[in-house]
C-alpha cells in the first residue's frame, strides 16, 4: 500500500516553521508496511489544496493531509476537499456538542461561534474524533474506494489522532503487513563518505539486494540499509545478515547501529570497567562536558571538567607548562596530552580528556589552519594526541571535534 | 515571480530526516519577495524525481531541488533531471578540477573515483560552484526559458550556495521587488506566553493591520509581525512603528529582535564595559561556555570554567563549602552564589555565573521537585541567586537554565 501526505499552512510553506509532521507520519506508516511515496506542502489557498489532492489522489487513492482544520479564516482544507468530492458541508450536532463539551471540561467558558465551522463536514464523510483539541479529523471516501483522511496541523494533536485512530483504522484496512519498508542503520566516525565508499567496494551499491545509503553528518558516516518489499521476518533476517558484513567490512570505524550514541556508549564502557572521566576543553568550550552530562546517569562515570579557553586557565586549572605553550602554541599535540593529564589529576578521575583547537573563523594559519584540532586522552597507557583538520562552519568543527574525542575514548578503552 | 520547490532523499521521505533546507530556502526566497507555491518531496528514484519536478515545470517554469547530488548510487537527481531535459552527461574538466584541487586543499588525500560523477554535467547546463562541498550546483532550462537549480541536500552546502550564488542570480533576473512578505521577530525571555499575551492586550490580536505570532521556545517567547502585500519599503517603516509599540509595553522581558541570541548580546555589554566572565556549572554541564565560545570572539570576555559536576569538584575547584552542601543541598541558592563566586575567583575574572539544578528524570524530591534550578552571578554588587522551577524533558530545562543565567546577566549588567 502505498499513501501520498500533503501538508498544509502557509506556515510550513513560507519556511516560518518546519515540517516535523511529515517525518513523524512517515515513520509511523513504515512499520505498518505503508509507504508515503510522494509529499506534497501547499499554502492556505483552497484552489491549491483542491489542485495538490486531486494529484495524489490520481496517483495513489490514499492521502492523509495534515494542517487547515482550525477555526479561521484561514482554513482551507474542509471546504477545498468537499468541493473537490463534490459534497455540501452540513453542520454536524454531535461535533458541535464535543466541541461544546470540550470547552466546558478545559473550563475555558463558553464556546466561541467561531468553532461552529469546525463542525461543518462534508456529507457522507467520517468524523474522527480528536481527544487532543477541537479539530475533528474526516474521512472521505469515493465510490471507487479512494480515500483522504483529514488531520490537524498541530503536531501534538496530529500525533494523539496517528497513534489513537488511524495507525488502528490503517492496521484494519490492509491486515498484517505482508511487506514492510524497514531500515537498519550501521554508524560509522572517524572516516569520509567517500574513503568508507571505497572501502566498502562494490557494498556500497547495495547488499542483499538493498540499497545502501550514505548518511554523512557531523557524528560521522551512517550506512543506512533499507528492505522493501520483503516481510517484517525476511527483512530482519536480511538486516542482520548485511548488517553483519557491513561491520566486517567497515571494521572498528563502526560504533554503533540505529540512534547510538557515542557519549552513551562510551560511558557505558566506562561505566562497565570502573572508569571516572573528566574533561578539559578549549575550543569545544565546555560541548564535550555537555554532550556528556546529556545522558541521565551520567555522574556515575563523569566528574566534571575545566573549560580552559584562555591560556592562563590553562596553566592555572589544568598544569599546562608555560613553557610548552610558548614552544609548540595552545593547539598542539604537547598541549592537548598536558591538558588530559592535568584534569585528570586536578579532578581526580581515571581518564582525562582533552580538546584544543581553531575553530575559527579566525586564528588561522598557513601551519595551523582553521580546523586544526588536537585531541589526547590521559589514563589508558601512554597519553598520546590525535591531529586532526576539520572542514565546516565554527559550529561544525567543535561538534566534530567533540565527537573525535569520544571515539579515542572509545577506541583506547576498547583496547583494553 | 513564483518558485517550485523540491526537496529529494529517501531520509526525508522515509522520515529518517525533518526538512529543514526547505524552511531556510523559503525564508529566504521571501526577502526577494519571491513565493514558494508549491513543495513536494520525492526519494531517490529516477522516475519519481523526474515526475515531480515534471510537474513543478508545468506550473510555475522555476523549480529549485535539493539532494541527490552526492557521489553514490543512490544520488540519481543528475541523471534523472538530464533525461527529463533530453540532455547527456558529460564530463566537466573543470569541475574535475575544483573537486580534485579541493581535495588536495583539505589534505584528506587524492580524489577517491566515486567522486567523478559529480563532476558528470548535463549538457548546457551551467555550473555553479560550491565553495562548501564537493558537489556542485547546476542551473538547467530549455528553449522556454524554463529552468530548474539542483542544489546538495547538506545544509551547510546548500545554505552557502544559496548566499553565496543564488540568491544574487535571483535578485538580478527578477529586479526589484514590488511586494513582499516580511517579518519582524521581538524576542522576549523570563516571562510565559499567557502573562506575555496579557501583558500586551489588545495588541495580541496585532498591530498596524499586521497579525501577531507567539512562538514560545526554551529561549522565550518570540513575538512575530509579519507583513504582506505592502512594498519592502512601506512594510519596513510599519513593522519598525508595530516594533516599538511593542517594546515599549512588553518592557525589560525584550531582549532583541529578529535572530539576536543572548549570548552575544551579553558579550557585548560585557565587552563595552570591559567585564570578563567565567562559569561554574553543575547541571549544564558545560552547556553554558558552549553556547558563549560559539560566538567568534567570545575569548575576550569568557575566560572559561569549571564543570562541577561531583560535589568533590564543587568543594576542590569552585571552593564551596561542606557545610553549605551538607546544610542546603547542591541544589540551593546558597550553593549558587558560592559556585559563582568561586569561578569569579579561581578564574580572576570581574563576573562569576553559576548554574546549579535538577534536571532529571531522577533525583527529585517533593521540596526540589525536577526541574529546580538555582542561578546566580557574582561581581556585581552582592551575589544572589535566582531560582526557577521549569518544565520540560533533561535537555530543554538545562537550555531554559542557561538562558535564564545568560538573561541574569543582562539585567545585572544593564543595572550598572
Amino acid at each position: 500500500m502505498q499513501i501520498e501526505l500533503i501538508t498544509i499552512g502557509d506556515e510550513l510553506l513560507l519556511g516560518f516553521t518546519v515540517d516535523t509532521n511529515a517525518a513523524f507520519i512517515a515513520r509511523a506508516l513504515a512499520e505498518l508496511g505503508v509507504e508515503i511515496v510522494h509529499r506534497s506542502t501547499v499554502g492556505d489557498e483552497a484552489p491549491r489544496i483542491a489542485a495538490a489532492v486531486a494529484e495524489a489522489i490520481e496517483r495513489t487513492g490514499a492521502v492523509i493531509t495534515t494542517g487547515g482544520l482550525g477555526p479561521t479564516a484561514d482554513d482551507m482544507t474542509r471546504p477545498a476537499i468537499a468541493t473537490l468530492f463534490g459534497r455540501e458541508l452540513v453542520r454536524d450536532e454531535r461535533v458541535v456538542a464535543q466541541i461544546e463539551s470540550r470547552f466546558r471540561r478545559l473550563g475555558t467558558g463558553a464556546m466561541p461561534q467561531s468553532n461552529i465551522v469546525q463542525a461543518m463536514v462534508p456529507a457522507g464523510a467520517r468524523v474522527l474524533e480528536n481527544l487532543h483539541g477541537t479539530a475533528p479529523g474526516l474521512w472521505i471516501d469515493d465510490a471507487q474506494g479512494r480515500w483522504v483522511v483529514m488531520l490537524p496541523g498541530v503536531p501534538r494533536e496530529m500525533r494523539g489522532m496517528m497513534t489513537d485512530t488511524i495507525l488502528p483504522m490503517l492496521r484494519e484496512l490492509i491486515g498484517d503487513a505482508t511487506t514492510a519498508v524497514v531500515s537498519r542503520t550501521i554508524r560509522t566516525t572517524g572516516i569520509g563518505e567517500s574513503a568508507l565508499a571505497e572501502r566498502l567496494g562494490d557494498l556500497a551499491r547495495g547488499l542483499n539486494g538493498m540499497p545502501l545509503a550514505f548518511l554523512p553528518g557531523w557524528e560521522g558516516v551512517d550506512l543506512r540499509l533499507t528492505s522493501r518489499g520483503m516481510s517484517p521476518a525476511d527483512a530482519a533476517v536480511e538486516l542482520e545478515s548485511a548488517a553483519q558484513t557491513l561491520r566486517d567490512v567497515a571494521g572498528p570505524v563502526v560504533y554503533g547501529e540505529q540512534a547510538d550514541d557515542l557519549a552513551s556508549l562510551v560511558l557505558a564502557m566506562c561505566r562497565e570497567r570502573g572508569k571516572s572521566i573528566a574533561t578539559a576543553e578549549s575550543c569545544t568550550g565546555g560541548m564535550l562536558g555537555a554532550r556528556i552530562t546529556r545522558i541521565p546517569g551520567s555522574s556515575d562515570v563523569y566528574r566534571g571538567g575545566i573549560i580552559a579557553y584562555a591560556n592562563e586557565v590553562k596553566i592555572a586549572q589544568l598544569h599546562v607548562g608555560e613553557a610548552t605553550l610558548a614552544e609548540h602554541g595552545a593547539v598542539s599535540e604537547q598541549v592537548s596530552c598536558e591538558m588530559a593529564d592535568g584534569a585528570r589529576r586536578a579532578l581526580g578521575t581515571s581518564i582525562g580528556i582533552a580538546i584544543t583547537g581553531i575553530a575559527g573563523p579566525g586564528g588561522g594559519s598557513a601551519e595551523k589552519p582553521v580546523g586544526t584540532v588536537w585531541l589526547a586522552v590521559s589514563g589508558i597507557g601512554e597519553t598520546r594526541g590525535l591531529g586532526r583538520v576539520y572542514v565546516g562552519d565554527r559550529e561544525e568543527i567543535r561538534l566534530r571535534a567533540t565527537q573525535a574525542s569520544l571515539d579515542l575514548v572509545r577506541r583506547s578503552v576498547g583496547a583494553l
